[in-house]
């Protein structure tokens, strides 16, 4: 069960000059939508983040190739396979696809960016995909979206939906985006797919950059379990559709609003991926403070996120605040004093200068460990830096998840 | 239940110069042996290493205090509570049962050191300590190992002892030891307290070295879940009572025959502790060769062997391979040539070249995968370095154990 408020918005706003489809192609099990195409007007600017790994996916090495040769028009997107671990024949099959969509719809193969999400090591069978592009193609529509988002989930439990409308200065502007993933999240990416598009008027290189920023933000501070999936992969999309000047400077009045409703509907998707994170019961906020640089913050956050004794003590709701410490105690930042440093949960201060607060007592602890959203506030008292990371506990229907997956 | 061989040895050899004793002093469960101590002849040497966690517990700041000072003559270990995160009364506390126990049996209180292990965060019942001592004192004994290595048990489920002897050049020496942890594993220490000693002679200096360079390729190369604890230390005893010179330099002929004894014990504790680790089911062993240094060796055995997405399938006996090449491609390797790398699981290469082995069979991997001893063996094809990481896989019962610990 998802924690915490993850319903789809009342409004999804279409975005000019973005159309979606999904189609049961059968790529892995029957009657069930695996195959999503959406299609990008030919004014838009499109910007893209991608894995780290080292063992990226075929359809990540064949996007990376296509989108630096040309602006995309297409993204195909399959689950129930990953095309991962697949070597050359992998490459082709993923080619394939994009030639079979790109000879339908009267466009160069380029212009088609290949997304694959689901279990690696195994053939993509790629004929199913290409054989449900028709139905694809000819179902498109701009009022896809939550069809789409249900379209791309593999164990997600939940589609993954947001939406914003904004006014500048009498222009309005629309931000609607997907996303799915719920094992295998951490940073750079992980099973993650995210596509996110506006009808602003954005140049190219500007929103490439903006991409970049906002990721650090959201999808770039999630973890579930801390594995960084071979397949992740990130979208933003700009259409130009709506009434207004191009923005191509982050001096550009609509600039800042545009980039706040970007970051509000990234970090909601991000967030969504956390909530539905496998057998996550509840949703936990690591906000550390006081660092001499962001990436000791970083660090610490990551520190706790990943802990398997700080998630599984927060399935219980046990105040086994011991294991926060522990895991900040083995974080890496140099020269640490450990008698500065305080931790609260929620309004709860339970340790203050490295030991337990005075005020503190256990009743308090275990009934802020009882709810389901809990922001772990770790103050370092060294600095002026911050950072945030999203993640979840380490429940026995993790275990279960991930040990079923593929039976 | 722990997995593959964890007897207790046969024969487990005394060591002239140690006594040992264990005593059920109520720290924090009634009527369970949960206080030892360990007795050092005069004329011993000692080394000691100690977590590398910033938090570290009261106990190893009093003891690395001690140990800077004298000679240690006396060990005293507690469970129950780890006295860490306790500020300034946990110091007092842990000095204060130093300073009982030095009392009763007429030394400084600096020649001993303290240990404790289990809850953090919470004061150590020390009055129960040192309550206890009058009766650890009379109860010393030098066949006690077996005794000790359950009494300095938490939530392991078996003792870890190990023992050997070896004849060099007509000299007998015997090794033994004793090792606890079964969570909180991680490199660097864990919950993990090893106590090693042989009637070897050995100058301290070198005793020293030889226990960090041991203790590399054994409690530093092994993981439960990942984390470090406040508490971890590791103490080796060179009792100086077998009959021959002092071994002052590795040109010394005993030294290599000794050095090769020493690191079969602490390897065994080693693995005893993976192989007890909670909730395990398969004891595995991530062997990284082809390397360019030991460093990337050792980066990619740890990202496989904490990975929560591989522990799982091995808990399944699910061949996901494409696990492990997530995994390893997260690991952080500079310009890793994914398309050189190989991967076998014992003898069954599932991974080569990058992709599918040839000749690979779901039904040899799965075959392989439900054995209880597995040896993943990854070739990076790219040096000559390699190393060694000891784990096991995440099971419903390591949720179980690590959320249920404090009720």
């Amino acid at each position: 069960m998802a924690v915490g408020n993850v319903a789809v918005p009342e409004t999804i706003y279409a975005i000019d000059g973005i159309r979606l489809s999904t189609t049961a192609a059968g790529v892995r099990y029957p009657n069930r939508d695996d195959l999503v195409v959406i299609e990008i007007a030919e004014s838009a600017s499109t910007a893209v983040v991608t894995t780290k790994n080292a063992f990226c996916a075929a359809p990540v090495r064949v996007l990376r190739a296509h989108f630096a040769e040309a602006a995309p028009r297409y993204l195909v997107i399959n689950t129930g396979n990953a095309n991962a671990g697949t070597g050359a024949d992998g490459l082709k099959r993923a080619e394939a696809i994009c030639m079979a969509l790109a000879d339908k719809v009267g466009v160069n193969a380029n212009t088609v960016l290949p997304f694959s999400t689901g279990v690696i090591g195994e053939p993509l069978n790629s004929d199913a995909v290409i054989a449900g592009l028709d139905s694809a193609v000819s179902n498109l529509g701009a009022d896809n979206w939550l069809a789409a988002a249900n379209g791309i989930r593999t164990t997600d439990t939940i589609p993954k939906v947001a939406s914003q409308k904004i006014s500048v200065t009498g222009t309005d502007y629309h931000v609607t985006g997907i996303s799915k993933g719920s094992g295998m999240i951490r940073p750079n990416m992980a099973t993650m797919l995210g596509y996110v598009a506006t009808d602003a008027n954005i140049a190219p290189d500007l929103l490439q950059e903006m991409l970049t920023a906002i990721n650090e933000q959201s999808f770039n501070r999630i973890t579930v379990d801390g594995d960084t999936s071979t397949n992740d992969c990130c979208v933003l999309i700009a259409t130009g559709k709506a009434d207004a000047s191009v923005i191509d400077s982050p001096e550009h009045p609509h600039y800042q609003p545009l980039f706040a409703a970007l970051t509000d509907v990234f970090v909601r998707l991000a967030q969504l991926i956390v909530r539905d994170g496998e057998g996550a019961t509840k949703f936990i906020t690591v906000k550390v403070t006081g660092g001499k640089t962001t990436q000791e913050c970083c660090a610490v956050a990551y520190a706790v996120a990943h802990s398997p004794l700080v998630k599984t003590a927060f399935f219980a709701s046990d105040a086994n605040w011991g294991r926060i410490l522990a895991a900040v105690g083995y974080a890496g930042v140099e020269d640490l004093d450990t008698e500065q440093v305080n931790v609260s949960l929620n309004e709860v201060m339970i340790c203050q200068n490295g030991s337990v607060a005075s005020d503190y007592t256990e009743a308090a602890g275990n009934d802020v460990m009882s709810r389901p959203e809990i922001t772990i506030h770790i103050d370092l008292a060294r600095g002026e830096a911050s950072d945030i990371v999203y993640t979840c506990d380490l429940s026995y229907d993790y275990v279960k998840i991930n040990a079923d997956y593929r039976s």
